[in-house]
């Protein structure tokens, strides 16, 4: 039997938007919850109602369907301020974003998404398109955003500060040699605007 | 029958180092050929002539022996420059480093080590035991030298600077949302030394 014939309680004639809205959540909570190792289509379908052939229509992998489940139950957390201090911006978006990889689920749930994209070219493509890119363009338009008010230098690259920010975050979530703290949130935004020469 | 039973080519008498040294070459350039795809026990017992109950007995895992093999492999490469000018120095370094990973297989290798230590607790083990942490502490020592020569500011976090350099290329190594380049690190060091503040 296919989903068209049997219609489960009335979904079928409900906006696709809406259920899709309801299996990302229902697919972020599981992920949250458990991480990659008990992330299933069966287990997706199972929470949220929708089903498995519904699944597989929107999302061609678990990986994929992880990466947008993700993104949507985080994106609320890591909303950009704009106070017109980029310094003091720049920090509280990091600690943000560092609470959330060291006080929930979060991190490491996506260091095993970044994990898995490495030899999982979808889950790849999706974590990209849906957190990563939208997530960079953020703060390199608050970076250009403070450049143009003379904040920053003319010629900052905007693109290498979200390196040299989230990236170093990163870095020490993946490999961690030493630890992700809130301090080194706030030295990473110190040391990046004052610069490494002698004052 | 076991390896003490039956000596092939006279091995048993060998200095354990040696053929240690040796498993360690062979196996560094299987991965660099194939990737941890193609990497098992299985293919190294045969190409270094090791026997698998002896790589047992040495890497508690594959991943745990494809760490130690690539650190072995790519060490002589990242050796540190020391000319006494740091900025000069870490553009050095991190240009070599740059070119491994995007001229040679090291860099999809190290991806997908970083990859697979994020749910192997082994591989992760030897990752930073043997490549990680040692060239971390290499970094942090040559800061730390600059800024007892004052090239640096006296507060600075040399552990941070790590992060904001390496880790900045690790990032667009494993999330290659924006390009991994030699410009890129040249305007890694150049951003970090200058400081973001308008001159």
């Amino acid at each position: 039997m296919t989903e068209q014939q049997t219609p489960r309680r009335g979904r079928g004639r409900r906006p696709a938007d809406e259920v899709r809205g309801e299996v990302l959540a229902a697919a972020g909570d599981l992920l949250l919850a458990e991480g990659m190792a008990g992330f299933t289509f069966e287990r997706v379908s199972a929470i949220s109602g929708a089903s498995r052939t519904t699944l597989h229509k929107w999302w061609p992998s678990r990986g994929a369907l992880a990466a947008e489940a993700y993104f949507r139950t985080v994106e609320s957390t890591l909303a950009f301020p704009d106070t017109g201090d980029i310094a003091a911006d720049l920090t509280e978006q990091l600690l943000a974003f560092v609470r959330l990889m060291t006080r929930t689920a979060a991190g490491r749930v996506i260091a095993e998404l970044i994990g898995s994209a490495q030899t999982d070219p979808e889950l790849a493509a999706a974590y990209r398109e849906h957190y990563s890119a939208p997530r960079r363009a953020l703060a390199v338009t608050a970076v250009e955003a403070a450049r143009d008010r003379g904040q920053v230098r003319d010629d900052v690259d905007a693109e290498a500060v979200v390196d040299q920010l989230w990236g170093a975050c990163y870095h020490r979530l993946l490999i961690p040699d030493q630890p992700l703290t809130e301090a080194f949130a706030r030295t990473l935004v110190d040391q990046l605007v004052r610069g490494l020469r002698p004052a």
